[in-house]
């Protein structure tokens, strides 16, 4: 979790560390939506986003490409075996695997009991999430028992668990900023100097 | 906003109308992010969705599949000329226009402001929008100043500005229901009864 911290303080005091795995990507037909996942992910306060499913290095381009460009630390990856990968933190309890599935526990009764001071991987299936998944988290938490979007469902679980994250200290290194505007679009780009 | 009224109290007590306007859809390439952002809208209170840009029977009949199965009220209609309706509303201050913008004023500082008496229409750009939307919106809102999803903006801002909608009566007419569970898939389906 994005604490308000100098990279050289973090060094002495990481918090632990926030991950978002996106389950069963298919390049074409998802993707914007993993796209949108991996930047939601980061603006809400994630410190990676894992992709697994088809390799696509353009998802991967898009996340460090922003990241990049309007701060971090935020970091992407391909997974290509998630399930060893999260049977392997189960077993060691290494982190705590919070599913997002609208068959899930309501988010609002569930977020204040996961951990604070452990490593978190939150899991976001695609079209078919095995049956394992469910079995395997620790937490399988519903934002809305309604079918409407994985990137929602995201956004409002990370915003409820991590606490806002509009300060200026969110992010580091950016070299372009947007200054909140009434009426316009206002970019403070350091890009060039 | 959707209240725990009955269809009968409603006919006497109907509550400001809250609609949410896609702007600038693009059939190929945002097929499934406006899919997934009238969803959304639907299942964090709006109304109905609003689709403008390119015509798109598919988008509807999604939306109209789920609101047939999951409940109601909750409609959708294409708008080939979404920018006359704006200005007319604007014009009559016959509704509030809220535009989703990561360029706006923060949410958290503005969303108590909106007021609740009258209808509200959230407006969401797709790639471009019309440097007029900024003008003639009474709110230009931002989700975290951040590069992220317009489906992600909605949410957390419907989420915020309507308030919690887990509650059973929701959500009306549901032939399908979800039950919270910890580990599986609960689903009762009354369509066949």
């Amino acid at each position: 979790m994005r604490h308000p911290l100098t990279r050289e303080s973090m060094v002495d005091q990481l918090p632990p560390r926030l991950s978002v795995l996106r389950l069963g990507h298919r390049r074409d037909r998802d993707k914007r939506i993993t796209s949108h996942l991996g930047l939601t992910a980061r603006a809400f306060g994630a410190d990676e986003v894992v992709l697994s499913g088809e390799e696509d290095p353009s998802a991967l381009e898009t996340w460090d490409s922003v990241t990049e460009r309007f701060g971090g630390p935020f970091t992407s990856r391909y997974e290509p075996k998630p399930m060893p990968w999260l049977r392997s933190v189960s077993k060691k309890e290494s982190a705590t695997i919070v599913h997002l599935t609208m068959y899930g526990q309501p988010w609002r009764e569930t977020v204040s009991s996961i951990p604070k001071d452990k490593p978190v991987i939150v899991v976001v299936g695609g079209t078919k999430v095995p049956g394992e998944v469910f079995q395997i988290s620790n937490y399988n938490v519903s934002v809305v028992n309604q079918p409407h979007s994985e990137v929602s469902a995201l956004a409002v679980f990370l915003h409820s668990f991590v606490g806002p994250l509009d300060g200026k200290e969110s992010f580091e290194d950016a070299k372009m900023k947007i200054i909140p505007s009434e009426k316009g679009k206002i970019v403070i780009n350091q890009e060039e100097e």
